[in-house]
């Protein structure tokens, strides 16, 4: 089972069936049927087993899947059986959010270094953590070992920013800046606009 | 052209389409083939041709698309030739910087209203906006006839708020609380949750 097999549609959707699952558990299910899941989640039932049957299938025809048991799988395919550590460049508003959001500990995530260039904004704190420079931004992310990066610089300098952290050892990158990074095709980058979203609901009210 | 026949995984992909488009015309290009444009969206140029074909198509066989034509149709059936009014709701550190987020103004995207529950946040200024209580939150959307709103609030009372929002004439929610919306058929939900963004990028990094 390697990345190559499996495509990325389907990657993308296991968090969402993850997350719905642990709702669902916290709800008192304990086995879910494909048309439950599918309902929730917002696709059809005969696409989560075409997609769950890619990596073995977890359920018998019939009886549904056993929560905790597809839960745990999931986590495994995930690599959820560690905790990775985050670093979080640019601390401005949204970078102080994301290293202050409660959804990441839970969750196998962590964020263990912050930066920024604003020699205002360096030094200060923002939870446990403070604010490092940009300078010493290679270095400590080799010396943590830190593979994940979310970057939340300014359209104008995400690019070499990016480009930095690739060079740092950094694998993959959640870019909030509004604009497409142009990286090494072993970087893994996945891209958040909030614009992207809203005009997406926009298509649909006019 | 309705909304029922061009699939929603299309419409998904046309505001990326949009934003590499106006990157590329800011760096001088007049013209562009669907293979640049899928080498920088990072899907194939046979998506592309077939994703532009469902709206007639833009471009003659090995010419090329004109880059500010397509930009205008792209923006047409996107229905940007308005402003969109939208509502934040949940001041915390996210929805502070949504409501700062300078990427919006330029895209035909306002944050006219923004809400909070909490006392000490209500009555604070949010950039030009002054934050209201939720209390108002029904009275405020109905009267500025706002359709899009933005949920930054915590998980336990993103069901009830969003349930409120669509009383209110609601239409289409961007759902940054981490759990999945139960809502009609008729409104229209996007999901964003780093970490659900963060596990798929771990999947590859396992």
């Amino acid at each position: 089972m390697t990345a190559e097999i499996i495509p990325d549609i389907v990657v993308s959707r296991l968090p969402s069936y993850l997350q719905t699952l642990n709702q669902m558990a916290k709800e008192g299910f304990y086995t879910v049927s494909s048309k439950m899941l599918a309902d929730r989640v917002g696709v059809t039932a005969a696409q989560i087993r075409k997609d769950l049957s890619l990596f073995g299938g977890f359920g018998k025809q019939g009886t549904g899947y056993p929560i905790y048991h597809l839960i745990e799988e999931l986590q495994k395919i995930l690599n959820m059986d560690r905790v990775w550590k985050v670093a979080v460049v640019g601390a401005g508003d949204l970078g102080r959010a994301l290293a202050h959001y409660q959804g990441f500990g839970l969750r196998g995530i962590e964020i263990v270094l912050i930066f920024d260039i604003d020699p205002k904004i360096i030094g200060t704190q923002v939870g446990a953590l403070t604010v490092l420079p940009v300078d010493q931004m290679a270095s400590e992310i080799k010396k943590m070992g830190v593979k994940i990066a979310i970057l939340t610089v300014p359209g104008d300098v995400a690019q070499p920013t990016a480009e930095r952290l690739v060079e740092a050892g950094v694998e993959a990158i959640l870019n909030y800046a509004p604009v497409t990074l142009i990286l090494p095709e072993s970087i893994h980058v996945q891209h958040i606009d909030p614009v992207l979203h809203i005009q997406r609901l926009m298509y649909y009210l006019g």
